[in-house]
């Protein structure tokens, strides 16, 4: 049976939206035992669920160092429940930075892993299913090795949550070719090839990102960043773009209302909301990053994630992986 | 009066579209003087034009090293044409990496100059203009000294072009506030904010390139050149999408056909045709690449955007602004 830890004083929103989404996804997941962290007197009406008192809230500013001295947290209080609590994993909607950090010096990473790596699942649109990207943003540089392990970590990763049996890994390049690629990425082209863990498909530029391109696409944090960003910015101001065309006159719409169902589900494959967010890999715990805006849905759908991640047993999975 | 250079022959589509090119352009500007070059039996029905001949087709294949041997492409007597024949420019569609490197090699660098530049211009879709991003590519990793020149080149180039006064320079990043970034990032940002001639805003994530976070966003060859291939590709994936929705059933093609309008207006301000391609920046000489798969309108576009810059006098601002 699985059991997650969930920060519930994190979000932009407060805890409001994390009851709710505490109650949604309990409905669909009885049997995922919940440990709520936060406010005693914001979690008076939650008390169906195992509660922890954490008198404070790490704020959206706050970064990784700060964040440790914050003992009295909900942050803190929920990522050390983990531990005590013998959970399976954890779930915060709190500042990306102070999490991470926080996560990885007090879980600690799986041995072997030489750094935990942000990963995040992108739409892929030709199949209706997902590509995996790491690392997006837990370091800012990485070494060969590092973009090596991420390589292992995210086809196990494409095997045990979007059941790919031989995923396809690619490495994020500015060219196809071999040979192309950041200084880092040319070093790491060769470990790739060689791991025969892996079935490595060569290089792969950020326009193929949501195209079927691959299973898995390894990069670093930085690049890995500025490529989640720009294609989330790019989806959401075309969204934009698209709603003043539709508002335009009387004609656009209603063509809006005729195409609106079609409309509906395309904004769905896009929205981050629906993808629950990021979860860091590497870590002895499962660690998921909802947004700090999240809605109750998004949220909840951050919980299915870091449940569906423990029902696979993929840290398990990992530590098997990284012990070989 | 603007005298440009034309290499008639490196597009995939052949000559016959970057003749069809030549006359459209030459039917808007008939004030400048243009230089073709490429196979005589091919352009035997172009002779009211200044034509030089050229044997050989660098193929798209070919890289930076090896077009310098095929000295009787149509690529290399282009570039030398613009010595030669005192021509403000060039545009070619042929292999970026060998057009930027025998350009670069053969026209030389502004005095002052580390490195050249790739420049493209993202649209602006709040306000209808454009944002410019460099380097996109000419480099696969870039100093701090070269990204401070960056800043320069691209503030002339946001003046000169897009006109706009004082354009507001940002440098890409993985987060907005001073201190994020790679490590090469982070310490061009002290050249950024300390340099006089430039109206530095700070640090801008991927995310706000189509929305305007800035005029002019300077990066490192590499980021720059997996953001433009993430935001185009999911600028077309998502168009894909859109178009699938239309075609769904009868109402949702009816609804198509009374917003197409709008749509067709949108359409158009994503399109890569319609800026005509990047532009090497740091060269005595304009050096526009235009896309290998260009169509006569967007092979057209290339020879306007170079036309722009030689009646701006782009290159002579640039030496006045690396001199000073």
């Amino acid at each position: 049976m699985s059991k997650l830890v969930i920060d519930m004083m994190g979000s932009d929103l407060g805890s409001a939206m994390s009851k709710e989404a505490v109650r949604l996804f309990h409905g669909a997941h009885p049997d995922c035992a919940l440990v709520l962290v936060g406010k005693k007197a914001e979690l008076a009406d939650m008390n169906d669920y195992s509660l922890i008192e954490a008198e404070d809230v790490v704020s959206m500013e706050m970064g990784a160092l700060e964040v440790l001295r914050k003992k009295d947290s909900s942050m803190v209080k929920a990522i050390e429940a983990v531990i005590s609590e013998k959970a399976d994993g954890i779930v915060s909607a709190g500042s990306t930075g102070a999490f991470l950090s926080a996560s990885t010096l007090i879980l600690k990473k799986i041995p072997g892993v030489i750094r935990p790596a942000l990963v995040t699942s992108f739409p892929n649109l030709k199949t209706g299913g997902f590509t995996t990207a790491l690392d997006v943003g837990a370091s800012n540089a990485n070494t060969p090795e590092e973009m090596a392990q991420f390589a292992l970590m995210g086809a196990i990763y494409a095997q045990k949550v979007n059941h790919i049996a031989r995923p396809r890994v690619a490495l994020l390049s500015n060219g196809s070719e071999e040979g192309k690629g950041s200084p880092e990425g040319k070093k790491a082209y060769p470990f790739l090839r060689e791991d025969k863990r892996i079935n490595f498909v060569g290089n792969i530029e950020g326009s193929q990102l949501l195209n079927d391109g691959a299973d898995v696409i390894v990069t670093d944090g930085y690049s890995g960043n500025v490529m989640l960003k720009s294609v989330e910015g790019a989806a959401k101001d075309l969204s934009g773009l698209l709603k003043k065309v539709f508002k335009r006159n009387l004609f656009s719409k209603i063509g809006y209302l005729l195409a609106k169902k079609g409309l509906k589900e395309m904004k769905d494959a896009l929205d981050p909301k629906k993808t629950g967010g990021a979860l860091l890999l590497g870590i002895n715990g499962i660690v998921v990053k909802a947004h700090g805006n999240s809605t109750s849905e998004a949220f909840k759908n951050a919980m299915e994630l870091a449940y569906r991640l423990s029902e696979e047993r993929v840290v398990d999975a990992l530590k098997v992986g990284f012990h070989a």
